[in-house]
């Protein structure tokens, strides 16, 4: 399969992007990338690697998208982008699935206006893995949309179960409702009439969870609208950076603070890699025609390796039909009952 | 001034609250209290703690509401609880302030019905701390109410700034509005109309603030629905003891571990202080026609004495009439602005 990546997106491309693309393929042989960006910027990044292979090609693209362009400048001034280039490759069947840690906002944009929405789904969502005590979960929607309904959120629910099972191979994945009260009655008006429609799903749905419960792992599948869980990703994310910053601060300011961290090293470093985002990869935005994966600017070379190998999957087990499938049977059953009614 | 503990409220109740309020009175002459709650079994704790003072008084109670009492379950049937029989002494001027450390819906619900809420108030907020790398900040509301207008997020940063004012002399507190990016457009429906609302006010707006930015403590006050900032509070506190747990886990896994551990001692204890939400005490329910603090169930003494001394400073400092007065002076304002327009 052919994957296109968006060589420019991130603080450190194309330097982590063309390592990214070298580390994946020698995870996965069947993988062909087609790096987008800049030529000669990417051929020095190759040539400092020593890649010779020939399951890299290289597509010019002669703009950049900044992080600070918005999605409308962005689609009218810079139609030669390497995330617009990237996109018009899957689009023309040239690649199967797209990868960018560019400008979330303008590839969300770009990649619904020209790959469009799967059969059946209303609202693409952003599917972001966080840590928990048991493993890990998605959360979803991690804030593609702001105003939902219910009907989106049962949506999100059964992409994002497709994804637990499919990436993370979990059987049977728990689906929790974000909330405010565990008590089926609680929370606001979008999520007490969610909690319906989940209800009445064929889904394993274990009702609503609370904000401190969700790192416990009990959810496989944590679903929220769009706002709510930008929120929650960007508060997790803000805190697990300023509580570092803090045992950093607290261990200096001490004599035997050096000391306790020279033996802690080992401790520190595997705690610090489970409770960082890189370590997941990218997050995909489902509901689109083909594979989306977008990450973080300031993603590792490892994580857009990761990213290569989530879109691979994506492509290889065809989960984008499943998910159509599931959400289109979801559709039937309701106008089932709704005609029953 | 007086002021009435519910003694039953929180997880280590009576032993806790008269633990704090012993605590209290020692750093605070001025305070009196009414320990609200079973009588034999307060003056057992107080017999224990071997106090002899006349500062504390006991009112019994015959009932208590547990944690997963119904709102309206405790208002109709538990008319003899400590909850209700603490408010009822503020109703009659027995008492000037309420604090619980118990069912938060209860006391919530109840102080509603029975105290009212000051004139203007449209909606009364929770105000809960929050650690940041400066210091801390108010996050406004956390948990009260889960479907918001804009104009309640308007009073919510009126009376979150009298919060960080009084209780943490700022002198001109930073307002901030959670939300998923920093351009004044981005939010959801009711962020961007909440945006104008406080822009066009007289108080130091910075504008949106995102999850990730929020612990950098550029924000005084961060203002959003209660279904939010429940969610954002609860997130918060679960990803810190998730983390804290992780970090004991990496510990005690290595061998080096508990050596380090030993070293670090006060930094990990440092640290743990800092992220530790009982040290802040309790969050009160602003907007109230009195000062009433709620808290953590599972609330320290030392958390219940910190929650006792901030209804005293409510109190002594007049923030009530403080509150009302500020709002009362926009909502002419707004009718001012509304009539030009």
């Amino acid at each position: 399969m052919i994957i296109a990546l968006d060589a420019m997106g991130g603080d450190f491309a194309p330097a982590t992007t063309v390592e990214g693309a070298i580390g994946a393929l020698s995870e996965d042989r069947d993988i062909s990338l087609v790096l987008v960006g800049d030529e000669p910027a990417i051929r020095v990044e190759l040539e400092k690697k020593k890649y010779s292979g020939s399951q890299i090609t290289i597509k010019h693209a002669s703009q950049v998208v900044e992080m600070d362009d918005s999605p409308l400048t962005a689609i009218r001034r810079k139609k030669d982008s390497s995330i617009k280039i990237a996109i018009d490759l899957v689009k023309s069947g040239s690649a199967d699935a797209i990868v960018s840690m560019g400008n979330s906002g303008v590839v969300m944009a770009t990649a619904l206006l020209v790959l469009g929405k799967l059969p059946g789904v209303e609202r693409p969502a952003i599917a972001a893995v966080m840590p928990s005590l048991r493993d890990h979960f998605v959360l979803i929607d991690a804030g593609a949309n702001v105003d939902c309904k219910p009907v989106h959120l049962h949506q999100f629910a059964v992409m994002g179960k497709a994804y637990a099972r499919y990436i993370f191979n979990i059987d049977n994945p728990k689906i929790g409702l974000l909330g405010i009260g565990e008590e089926d009655a609680k929370g606001n008006e979008l999520t007490r009439e969610s909690f319906k429609l989940l209800k009445s799903s064929d889904m394993s749905f274990i009702g609503n969870i609370e904000g401190k419960d969700v790192f416990e792992g009990e959810a496989d599948v944590v679903v929220c609208d769009g706002f709510v869980g930008n929120i929650a990703l960007k508060i997790a994310e803000g805190l697990a950076e300023t509580m570092s910053k803090m045992l950093k601060r607290e261990i200096l300011d001490r004599s035997t603070g050096k000391l306790g961290a020279f033996f802690l090293k080992d401790a520190l470093k595997s705690f610090k890699k489970k409770t960082d985002y890189t370590e997941y990869g990218g997050a995909p935005l489902l509901g689109l025609s083909s594979p989306c994966i977008m990450g973080h600017g300031r993603s590792t070379a490892k994580a857009i390796k990761n990213a290569i190998m989530v879109a691979g999957t994506f492509h290889s087990k065809g989960i984008l039909n499943i998910i159509s499938k599931e959400i289109n049977e979801g559709i039937t059953r309701r106008a089932r009952v709704a005609v029953e009614e």
